[in-house]
């Protein structure tokens, strides 16, 4: 059978798999099931004796500030441990920046021009916060080992607008990238013009490796203090996708005066977090062996959904001109990058054999990709056997891009 | 004894009671102790086969959106429910208008002169927001039937600036005033400068009656759609003192196209909120009957409390010239008023006396009550023991206070 005739063949089966976001499968959210069944057990009394039924503790449940900071490798002091999104711990920081300004710095409202560097491709909801306060986006082109640092410090230094950059330094949202220690030291060193820059680093997938090698990107924080920027630093992580994507916890790490100006702000709009939920988690997740443990068993499920769709890619796109995709070592995504002009035609054809993509573009900053070459592929959520079908399908459908090109 | 030995004698006993906070006591959060020890029989699936462990339903669990519909007595697809805490929500909203406007408005931030109504005595976290944001602040006095509407029509359809009017509209926080039809009318149908107008309403005590009537005040969405300004409402209300203080659900209720707004805005934020709580939640309130036989337990233990308070203030304070208080028949507050100029002077003695009041003025924007004449009590959180002896001390301090004037 030719390419095209197994393109036609695969669309006849007609299949139905949703492939567009970064989603855990039953089976992973199966994993915490204690979570739910010893509620009852883990009660409502913290350690300290806190009734963790009533108003209070703006930042978070001691302990689970402690559990934050053993996870996070800082002091508990310096993290802050809030409900179920660290998205939007992401957001209200950027919105605090807005409308009141980061320590050092004037309310972001009140300048003509505020600008935000994100590599790409990258984490669409963080490109959606900047596009809807309306802060300018500069795309970075993505490196090996991780934003083009000379691209940046030139920027950066150059540019007074730019108050930020967004980072995910470990197995990066699509790319799978890891930071390396000398883009993390530079991140954190390079002169800004603007004196309140701010490094936006989502942690997401700290936890989450997909091979044995539990790899680990530099410490954001204390490279910042290191390098004489203390306040540079805000970084951001969650047990989302180590216990349930809805119901987990999420954290915030900084200098303590940016965990003060925060204190600040939340103060105003909170009387203090879930902290029932933070308990329950600190007795089920319990400590940094426990937890990895857990990402172990995560592990078991995730990696022989990515190893489907490498080992299809390698045996029906392999050698194919200008196709190609990433082997991430962590994290939710496999990027796939077809030859120029062809992501959005191959998303289409894509869902015309039934398989729902993450639209193209959707890893750029106002979701234009300006080579229409990127496919962010998400493995997670779908069985294994949809995941095997889903590859073929996604396959085919490049394949009959690239033939039926213009 | 003389009133001046008996508050000497009360300071010599160095009792230790917090009357600061509208908190909860332990034996209320008792009554939803169910929501604990059945976490595990509530489960994870809901009604619809929702898995709540899992991203999404930005607007909430659908049964817990048609549950607060039931209990706001408004369509389900009306009702937004997100985490713990109705301040929160409240607060994003004037966020959300301050950077992006509501509909039929630009951005406040974009105004040089935003104004905001505020009946005093009011909620102090209320002021706090708008302090935050630079909105100004126009006290309103407070009548027995709600905010002085003569006053706020005036300013409302005079200044273009005044963008809205906080209103808690049964049992306000401090006063316990139940707003009348009359009053919702008005507030619904009197013509505005701002063309983007809101009233914030705030029904934080609509289940929490403290005498055998259950009092309602008018559904405001309701009287704003009637008087064609369908757009004017936005009601939050919680679950946090019916279950508990730090672990309830809130609601926002409004017109569709706010709902749509809020939506707009949130999708940024957040992928979700908790479904897990809402779920359990929803298998623990279960209907409005049910809710009301919650709450009158609530009322077995609050009611004592209040009447302490106001047993002791009859036989201590009644007639003495220019010391009133509230009588309420819901929330968790009674306002003492001490003659003009002795407020703070009142709880400097009580906190001498070992009783920790709210501050005098919070209950006012910028912290300054005019006549220095208001005290807040919130009698929920100590014992009724602590509460009957703090009653006294409070008492004799004022007394002291007015036996010692300038």
């Amino acid at each position: 059978m030719t390419q095209s005739a197994r393109y036609d063949a695969f669309v006849a089966k007609r299949v139905s798999i949703d492939m567009t976001r970064g989603k855990p499968a039953p089976d992973q959210l199966d994993l915490s099931q204690a979570l739910i069944d010893e509620a009852g057990t883990a009660g409502y009394r913290s350690r300290d004796g806190i009734d963790c039924r009533n108003y209070g503790h703006l930042l978070g449940l001691p302990e689970a500030r402690e559990l934050g900071g053993v996870l996070l490798g800082l002091p508990a002091s310096q993290v802050v441990v809030a409900g179920n999104s660290s998205l939007e711990l992401m957001h209200d920081a950027m919105a605090f920046a807005m409308l009141f300004g980061v320590p050092d710095g004037e309310p972001w409202r009140k300048l003509d021009d505020v600008a935000f560097l994100c590599s790409v491709p990258g984490y669409d909801r963080h490109f959606a916060i900047c596009e809807a306060l309306g802060i300018r986006m500069i795309a970075v082109p993505m490196r090996e080992d991780g934003p083009d640092m000379d691209f940046v410090a030139a920027q950066a230094a150059s540019d007074a607008a730019i108050k930020g950059i967004w980072c995910t330094p470990l197995y990066s949202n699509p790319t799978g990238t890891i930071y390396s220690d000398a883009v993390i030291n530079r991140l954190a060193s390079m002169p800004t013009a603007a004196p309140d820059f701010r490094v936006f680093c989502d942690d997401a997938y700290r936890f989450h490796h997909l091979t044995e090698r539990r790899h680990a990107s530099a410490d954001v924080v204390a490279a910042c203090v290191a390098a004489g920027h203390p306040e540079r630093a805000l970084v951001f992580a969650s047990l989302s996708k180590a216990t349930f994507a809805g119901g987990g916890i999420a954290f915030l790490a900084a200098s303590p005066r940016n965990i003060d100006w925060w204190q600040r702000h939340l103060s105003v709009r909170t009387i203090g977090p879930d902290k029932l939920n933070q308990l329950r988690h600190v007795r089920f997740i319990r400590d940094q062996a426990n937890l990895a443990r857990l990402m172990d068993r995560h592990r078991a499920l995730l990696r022989p959904k990515f190893e489907a769709v490498l080992t299809t890619f390698d045996a029906l796109l392999g050698g194919v001109p200008d196709v190609w995709w990433t082997r991430p070592a962590g994290g939710y995504f496999i990027s796939l990058y077809t030859p120029k002009g062809l992501a959005r035609r191959t998303v289409a054809l894509a869902q015309l054999a039934g398989i729902v993509l993450t639209p193209a573009g959707a890893a750029f900053p106002y979701r234009v990709d300006p080579e229409d070459s990127h496919l962010r592929i998400a493995p997670s959520f779908p069985t294994l056997a949809e995941i095997e079908l889903a590859a073929e399908g996604i396959a085919l459908a490049l394949l009959r891009a690239i033939e039926t090109r213009e």
